[in-house]
């Protein structure tokens, strides 16, 4: 007999697939972890998948019937209604796999999938920061910048499941080249990528010999990590790379703002961390410059709460939204 | 007793008023037209808006009881859920008007009202070029830029009433000056007043004679009109101004696109009319530059349906949406 207050959760990625089993209130029970060992090919991922989640639910002294249901997130593009993921950056060879459909038949379970950035959204509203918040945009600020929106208290897609690829918003008609092809990307100017790049061209120029110290003398060694904290002790041309990054990252939200008009935006990610450095001050540009000041007064930026866990506990929280509906 | 196959739309902007009975697949079957006189203050100018209603439900040989309900479109910022009209750029003085309700009191009707752009969204998805599309985005390219989302089938107007601002989705870190008091916004390169103020510089400075003889060589009369026809005439520098038009439409198209990932756009308003020369070619660049070539291939950009009744029309379909909700 299911049991409607627990739903498993399974996040694959390009390096591990992490399974849990969740609670309606988003508490994790038992979790499993296992390499996703890419390279063997799509079988055998889809089997450990199975594998690590048949596990984690005997951890927690379920069966396979134990549970509401399961989700998966999946790192690249899912059509969420077939249940099939379409493409994978960090799965090599993965085209249209019918994942959901494989996965029910190996656990004998209800399963639904999507894409990692949006499940957590889900995540961060049904179990984090964005609580009973319906209006909610989700923004990771890592090595790149990626989020989702959760419109109407449920996961907002598109309708090619790439809604919310804030990293990608343009800020500057004729900018730098972004990882994506195109030019003048929020993330050029603002990702952790971006930081560290320019911070490695300051440091090989001789222009950042703090920076430089910071990473051993070795610019290849440098990360926005250093970029960071050679800024803290007074390296100026670094100053002036996290000036331009706040700058592009308060554009980028005041356009998400312009067009979504949400009620609250959750910032996760490693970069996001440096939250008083660099994120607050872009908020703060960003409250000045909205069109209509009601947008911003209506608005509450926070940091995610969720940590390392958010896709797995966004899968589950995706689980919890289709039992219900 | 109600007719279920009738509501009543009242487009309230700053210089008229515009009232009309739709059918369910958007006929009209009488409208009626007043002059605002909002200088007459907010009780006139309700009264006007109750007695046009009703003259033009009579015209339609229905009582007050005759249609399902009624929809008023507002330019101005609306509080949906109270039917609350909250301040009106062109309607001086009214803040915190309960104009849903007022007007229910008048005509005897459930009344619902909305802000213009977003029910002009709401008119397409209904009515004209977006019928059956449910994630839908609505653009109005005029002497300014504006816009609505229809997500999920529904008008999406996010938690202030705000969403759908795409004008001031912001193109350049350090851009123009806008007249919403911020820079860079899509309108600085692309809007009707943008083009209108480059081709007046150029026609002063002495670098657009064909431009400058088109406006009766008065600089003030210049409007976009002038530049489109002098650039086809060949003016090199009103070239250069379309030019940068087209690329800033491009750039906000990608971020829309990038953020909200919807199946077709929708685009009307008066420089929209030049879309052989303009809208289509930044249509062409934006589809190069989306960062995922998935939701450009999902989607369509096509021209408005629906003319200068767009509001009242949305009002008419905001009306039929309660209804059934």
């Amino acid at each position: 007999m299911p049991d409607a207050r627990h739903v498993l959760g399974v996040d694959v990625g390009g390096t591990k697939i992490l399974a849990g089993v969740v609670d309606t209130d988003g508490k994790v029970v038992c979790e499993r972890e296992a390499p996703c060992g890419a390279e063997r090919g799509q079988d055998a991922v889809i089997r450990t998948m199975v594998e690590v989640s048949k596990a984690v639910l005997r951890d927690a002294g379920l069966g396979p019937g134990g549970v509401l249901g399961a989700g998966i997130s999946a790192a690249g593009f899912c059509d969420t209604r077939a249940g099939v993921m379409l493409l994978s950056p960090n799965l090599p060879g993965w085209r249209n796999v019918p994942l959901a459909r494989r996965m029910s038949e190996g656990l004998g379970l209800p399963v639904v999938l999507g894409n990692d950035a949006n499940v957590a959204a889900l995540a961060e509203h049904a179990f984090g920061a964005g609580r009973g918040v319906d209006e909610m945009v989700y923004m990771t600020v890592s090595t790149g910048i990626g989020g989702g929106l959760v419109l109407g208290g449920k996961m907002y897609e598109g309708v090619s499941g790439t809604a919310g690829e804030i990293g990608h918003v343009v800020v500057e008609v004729n900018g730098r080249q972004c990882g994506c092809g195109q030019r003048g990307c929020l993330e050029t100017l603002s990702a952790g990528w971006a930081l560290a790049a320019q911070g490695r061209e300051l440091a090989r120029s001789g222009r950042a010999p703090k920076l430089l110290s910071l990473a051993g003398d070795k610019p290849e060694a440098i990360t926005a990590r250093e970029v960071f904290d050679a800024a803290a002790a007074g390296e100026a041309s670094c100053e002036t790379v996290l000036e331009r990054g706040r700058l592009g990252l308060a554009m980028g939200l005041v356009s998400l703002v312009n067009l979504v008009n949400p009620a609250m935006i959750v910032i996760g990610g490693g970069v996001a961390r440096r939250w008083d450095e660099y994120i607050a001050p872009a908020v703060n540009i960003m409250r000045e410059r909205v069109a209509i000041r009601k947008s911003a007064d209506d608005l509450r930026v926070v940091p995610a709460k969720l940590g390392k866990e958010v896709a797995m506990l966004g899968a589950a929280a995706l689980a919890l939204q289709e039992g219900k509906s």
